[in-house]
This record gives structure tokens, sequence and C-alpha cells, in this order.
């Protein structure tokens, strides 16, 4: 066992990112969260923010291949994802989804992310914060703008749909128009994930890890690191 | 909505099994279910039965890779990981490790299963049936010896391991060796997990369907369909 008071498990975190980034999965994670009716909930999630959808103009695709292009480099740079160089995980989600209706009925939520590459697999299990547009602190509604303006104009306009999961009455309408200056909308509420435990496998090396996050007498965070059983 | 005995998400599951069979994720899913203090775990699981391990010798590896094609060519045409051309999935797990205390905990199960080259989720909700040695069904002890048998030899040296999950007190030994005629070990367990709700989204033509299994007054399975906002 070793202990330390930076995560030591967000550096492997992001070589398995860095070294899976030529496959489309490596920025897809499944995020599973618990009911109302206490049964287990599982939804793909999108670690980066540029989150791309069909149908659209040729030059609208280019200039979101340019955005996607240097989020990637962003991302790859300043590991955003990570709330501001913390390793606290970022989510967009539409708050009508039923995902926050779990988190509140339940609020912690194990991310389980697969690297086919590398064999590697990470549960990072921790509490979640969900801001949305009535959260009371102002830091808070900072992060949610500054989540919002870092997708591209094109993925915020998700949130202007129909509520996620109502029965489709009509054929889809296209979303409209949106100000790239404006605003998040009321639909959009930022998870953020405070790890608390991180289960590394690594199928390669036939290696797993467990990460748990504590705190000290004098009150400060700090990691241990033990070698298990895969 | 429209109604059918078969169920109708299994095609659509089988093409998208399909069409991303050249990419490895496609045949990994994550599974997610509750532990006993209530809160979300969930894990990376392989749909087809042989899962290859590093480390073994180059006429063993030649010998798993003809096993893994001609089980790859079974799995296209018979649909291996479904349970005798049912709509149940099968999972083989080992009975030691901690998704067997949540699901007796709670026997609900939800696997998530992204397709990144047809962008299509399928979110499959169910029961799990637990086959371990200690099942008093001999019908069922058959479904488990058959699963055992179906995969390869390597894949079930992984049962003969230390128990996964305790602190790892020393190097890894080798498993030894495995009799290929020699019926499931005791750790072998079958996870047969029974849909009840599949919740199918298609990000390339923004639609989401979710198919409900119920039961008509002559007692007869049935599967609804309801087209619903993505």
């Amino acid at each position: 066992m070793s202990s330390s008071a930076t995560a030591p498990w967000k550096q492997l975190l992001l070589n398995s990112i860095n070294a899976n980034s030529h496959l489309k999965h490596s920025s897809y994670f499944q995020l599973a969260t618990v009911g109302s009716n206490g049964r287990p909930s599982n939804r793909t999630v999108v670690f980066r923010s540029v989150f791309i959808i069909s149908s659209y103009s040729k030059f609208r695709d280019f200039i979101i291949f340019i955005v996607g292009f240097l989020s990637s480099f962003f991302f790859l740079v300043f590991g955003r994802g990570f709330q501001d160089g913390t390793d606290k995980i970022q989510i967009n989600t539409d708050s009508r989804s039923r995902k926050i209706e779990d988190l509140k009925h339940c609020p912690f939520a194990e991310v389980c992310w697969y690297f086919t590459e590398t064999w590697e697999q990470f549960r990072i299990h921790g509490k979640v914060d969900m801001i949305d547009a009535s959260n009371s602190e102002p830091d808070k509604l900072k992060q949610r703008e500054a989540a919002w303006f870092a997708g591209s104009v094109r993925s915020r306009l998700q949130y202007l749909g129909s509520t996620p999961g109502l029965p489709s009455l009509d054929e889809q309408p296209l979303h409209g128009s949106l100000d790239p200056s404006a605003g998040p909308v009321d639909a959009f509420c930022l998870l953020v994930l405070d790890p608390e435990q991180v289960d590394y496998l690594n199928l390669k090396s036939n290696e797993r890890l467990t990460f748990s996050n504590g705190r000290s007498v004098s009150g400060e965070n700090f990691w241990t690191q033990n070698k298990i059983n895969p």
C-alpha cells in the first residue's frame, strides 16, 4: 500500500486516453446510476464536450471538424473533461433526462471506461454534484457557463429539443438556431463526479489496482493505492 | 405503438453486432448492478465467451486463433451469447466476483452497449439468474456446463486464479493446466439476463425506441414498441 496527495490514477487515465485516442470509443464511457425503484441504469456519456450530431450543412461540418480538432488538442494538453485541473470529471447532460431523477434519489455514480487498444479498464466511483440553472452558488454557475461555451454551438442545440424519453408524437423538427454568444439554456445541466474510489485493471499485464480517497486527521485529502487480484 | 411475440430489438442488435464486428469494442458491453450499500457498480463484460488472456505459447496462440475464428463464425450464424435461440443474454463470470454479491442483493442489471461505427446504443434492462455449481435444477446445470465448454480452454484458466478483488499478496503465479475435458470448476458461474425493457438509440437517424416485455391475459409473453424523444 502507498499513499499520495494527488490522484495517482489520473495520469494513468490520461495516458490511456492518449494511447487510445485514434479509436472513437476512447472518448466515451458508461455511467451507471441507481433509479428511484432501486434498480440500476446505464448509459454512454461523452468525455469531451464536443459531440457531433448528424444532418448539417457541409460548411458547418467543416467548422465543427476544425473545432473538434482544436478541442482534441486542448484536451490532450489541458485534460479537458476534468474540472479546473482537479480529478473531478465533468459531464454535460439534459436536466430533463432520467439520470437526473436517478441522481436525486441516489447521488452516487460509477463510470466504466474500457480502452480496447491497451486492454485497460477504469471504474471510477464517486458522488455527483448536479449544477443546473437553479443552483445558488455563483462559482458553480460559472463552471456551468464555462462548460456550455466549451461545447460546440451544434452540441448545444440538443438542449433545445423535446423532452428526452417522452413519447415522440411527430417527426423530430430541426432544433432551430441558437445565438453562439447566448448563455446556457434551462435544460443544460453540468454533472461533476468527485471520485472516491478507482478500480484499474490492465489485462495485458494482468494487474489490478484500487485507489481510495481518504481524509487525514489534519483534514487533507489523500489517496491510498493497493494491488489486488485481477 | 406496436406489439409482437418475438423480441423485435434482437434483430436490431444482431445487425449492429454484425455491422461493427471489425471493431474489437463491439463484443464488449458494460453491465451495471446495485451493491448492498445501494450504490451503482459498473464493469466491462464480454459477449462472446472466447476471451483471450496474454502470455502463452505460440502453438496455443495458433489454436486459440482458430477456435476464436470458428466461434466468430458460429456467433454470426447462431447468435451465440444469446441462450438457445431465446432473447436471454448469457454472461460468464467468477462466482467470487463482487457482481455476484451485488446480484444477490438486487437481481436486476442494465447492459449498456454502444456501437461506435453505427452510432447505436442498446440499454438492456432485466432480471439476472445466477447459475453456479450449487444450482438444484439439472437443466440449468446443463446450460452452465455448455457455457463452460463453449469457452476456450485458455479462458477457463482464469477461474483457477486467486479470488478477484482480494489483496494481491505475491506475484501472480501461472494458473497451471486444465484438462480440456473436465467440467466447470466451482468458481465458474453463468449469468442469464432476461430482458424486460430495451432502450435503443440511433444517433445517425436521431431515433429512439423503447421495447417493453409484457404478459397477455392468456399468459403469453409479448413485446410492445414505442418511439420516444432522443
